[in-house]
């Protein structure tokens, strides 16, 4: 009889809900709103998307060996509980991953979602018997997943695995974490488009497109992101090629000091830049090699990631396996 | 029937030996000179030391649990394989630890020293009962060993734990990794005196006790060190005060950015400057806590070990313990 995890991704807009069969196949991915008004009503959601998961593929509770929550925030994972939920008000303090499975009559566990997406990437993705494996998101932010000896790394206070606030330029610019220098502030998406706009904004004759893609996108109430940067990098714009290269230095840059410190098989890079694909791969790389020490060749390899936005609820089951599956 | 595991390590001018109990208690350290002349000598007084240790303590071999044999330089640890040694020419693809374990009928295992010394710290010093520990050796380089979840991380390619090339200073000082900026460069005993000594030079007027110390040493076959450094700091020399202040500057960042990625309960710092004790602690700490990011207080102790040069010796037998133990 097949056994399954069920795998739940918590995110601000959506709920993400999927089946991992033991072999490690993700199955049944779709998704239900976020329901509004705290903890209450995002529990009810979170068990009936189980619910319609289990029926649509005629499970019963003996089918499902556990069930794994991704969230976001700062959470007590050996508790269970979240601190706080910063996009989802009214949820603090919450054992969300015990109420869910005391519902369902399953057992459940908690995980944090950039974790969750790394180990998604490390048992049924990019890493998928690859061996030691660092997730990097580039978003909005830099978020990471840590998984060494088939682990994830959570850190002695639940805190670890914080990559995009690796310093990578001390003293340099300031985060919203607090610290200068992060990453997260050089490198994320967002922060490289801002740097984009900076630039031109601050020299009125530099000739880039990206300014008129900037102020055409400004009208219908959006903003220049690094999509448009690739697209103009790759029609010749200088501006964007400086902006585009900058991205993959300081990627390289952190790669190379988590090469150091973990030296793990591979880092796998997910999230809206990954869209650009070879395009990105290829300058960080390349700045990897550079940047690299001459003790050894460079032998962690840097790829992207193959679950693309399921990575997470992939994972929370992964762990859920993990954590009740008897091996 | 107490039972132990022996530790032994291997530097270029000692071996050191002793043995460690079941409850993490080290016992009858002593050292012999590290015999010339390769693989074969080395090994034989290996074999000698661990046999008079045995002897002096009435120990047989249904005594022994195991035998740790901590070394320098690139190794497969998987393969137990010494691939060089560059301070004890001579040994190459070398097993040495099968080939110790063998001569004594003793289960054996090998370890990278600065690994083993992270280790032993961890089982039976400063990190005893402390949780998840990064150790940072500062002495001519900056060692790394990271124990996460009671176990000494590797990584993939045995290459992890290099924590002395975190880059800390992007296109930043040379060092001798081939890499620009690493840590090891700007906080390391030997490169932080270096700093001393071009600052002075380059500035004939500057006035520091500094450059008597210096000459005076010099005449000896010596060099000015961080010792003398931190000595004249406290008698209120102003370059000795920068200089200080530099290597706590760039060892607490390093910190910062491990605590973003590991979260560990502790790091902790040996080696040659640490004889400063609370000197360098406090400025540490006081740095670290300065460039922490602001979403949670800080969690990780900076501390000093408590070993000193057996942490080594006890990590291997430490690594012994957990190889043979049957823990």
């Amino acid at each position: 009889m097949a056994r399954y995890c069920i795998g739940v991704d918590l995110g601000g807009t959506y709920i993400k809900f999927g089946l991992l069969s033991e072999d490690m196949k993700p199955s049944g991915t779709f998704q239900l709103p976020t329901p509004k008004g705290g903890a209450g009503p995002v529990i009810a959601g979170m068990v009936k998307g189980a619910r319609k998961l289990m029926a649509d593929h005629k499970l019963t509770k003996a089918d499902v060996v556990g069930v794994g929550v991704g969230a976001p925030g700062p959470m007590n994972i050996k508790e269970g509980i979240i601190i706080a939920m910063p996009n989802i008000p009214g949820i603090e303090n919450c054992p969300m991953g015990r109420l869910v499975g005391r519902k369902l009559g399953i057992p459940a566990v908690l995980e944090n979602d950039a974790n969750a997406a790394g180990y998604g990437e490390y048992v049924a993705g990019a890493g998928k018997d690859r061996g030691d494996m660092v997730l990097l998101t580039l978003g909005t932010g830099i978020g990471g997943g840590i998984v060494v000896d088939g682990k994830v790394v959570h850190g002695a206070h639940d805190i670890g695995a914080e990559i995009g606030h690796l310093i990578v330029e001390p003293g340099g610019e300031p985060c919203g974490c607090g610290q200068r220098g992060c990453i997260e502030a050089y490198a994320s998406a967002s922060n490289l488009a801002r740097y984009a706009i900076s630039r031109f904004e601050r020299a009125k004759l530099l000739p880039t497109a990206l300014r008129q893609i900037h102020e055409r996108k400004k009208k219908i109430g959006k903003e220049l992101d690094m999509g448009d940067v690739n697209a103009a990098r790759k029609a010749g714009d200088a501006l964007a090629a400086e902006v585009w290269d900058r991205g993959a230095y300081y990627l390289a840059l952190a790669c190379v000091s988590i090469s150091r410190l973990l030296d793990p098989n591979l880092i796998v890079l997910v999230g809206g830049m990954t869209k650009a694909g070879d395009d990105l791969i290829r300058p960080v790389t390349e700045h990897y090699r550079r940047l690299h020490w001459i003790l050894t060749a460079p032998k962690t390899k840097i790829v992207l990631g193959k679950l693309g936005n399921d990575a997470g609820m992939v994972g929370a089951a992964g762990v859920a396996w993990a954590a009740f599956g008897g091996k």
